[in-house]
């Protein structure tokens, strides 16, 4: 783990959300984007090495609507980022943690991702990340 | 806000939650603290510039034990480093967050730190810290 790339937060409401964590910030977004094949539309702020993504569903049942429904707003997950994605994911999956993925897939921020079932990890939802080269 | 600090996760057996956790980022804990007067017990690890602060309740009705009962295991704050705390508790009181303390209080890690009321901040926990200068 090479560092916390970023920290994910599900909203219901991004514009709302938005106001409020760019007067807690005291900066505004610096980037945003809708990944359609997870159902969720994100903005991220930078707070020094780190971002903080706001995740809201634009689907009924996305991800992030089912997560909300259930655990209520909140955090979502953390991204570290590896070096090499494929190799970390062979070397935790022999650890014994479950892989919420085979492959690695294409994420926001023109990221390659994996995440890590949270059953095995405290109830944390972890992400792996590693940039595409462009 | 200057950086994120921490990331703090709440788990029921700090013993069995070290191990995962050095097994998943590949490195140990540099630190632990007990934190009497917040009835918890801790431990830190550094990924590059943040740290993840695994708690658990030394107290069967502490804050942390209160939290995995309602919520369960999982992330439970994200603390920001701040230049001047009494700076930043009166600004952000001033644009209508609710501060769970009228002054700092000492916490862990050699820290003055104060928390936001998750209910303004879209449920996610946030802490102020500033580090104690020795």
């Amino acid at each position: 783990m090479k560092n916390v790339e970023h920290i994910g937060i599900a909203v219901k409401e991004l514009e709302a959300a938005e106001k409020l964590f760019s007067s807690l910030f005291q900066t505004n977004p610096y980037k945003r984007e809708t990944v359609e094949s997870e159902g969720v539309s994100t903005l991220f702020f930078q707070i020094n090495q780190t971002k903080i993504e706001l995740l809201q569903s634009i689907a009924d049942d996305g991800v992030i609507a089912r997560f909300i429904e259930k655990k209520g707003e909140g955090f979502h997950h953390i991204a570290f980022e590896v070096e090499d994605i494929v190799a970390e994911m062979a070397r935790l999956k022999k650890e014994g943690f479950t892989l919420l993925s085979e492959t690695p897939k294409p994420g926001a921020d023109n990221k390659l991702v994996c995440f890590l079932h949270p059953k095995a990890t405290n109830g944390v939802l972890i992400e792996l990340c590693q940039g595409i080269k462009s």
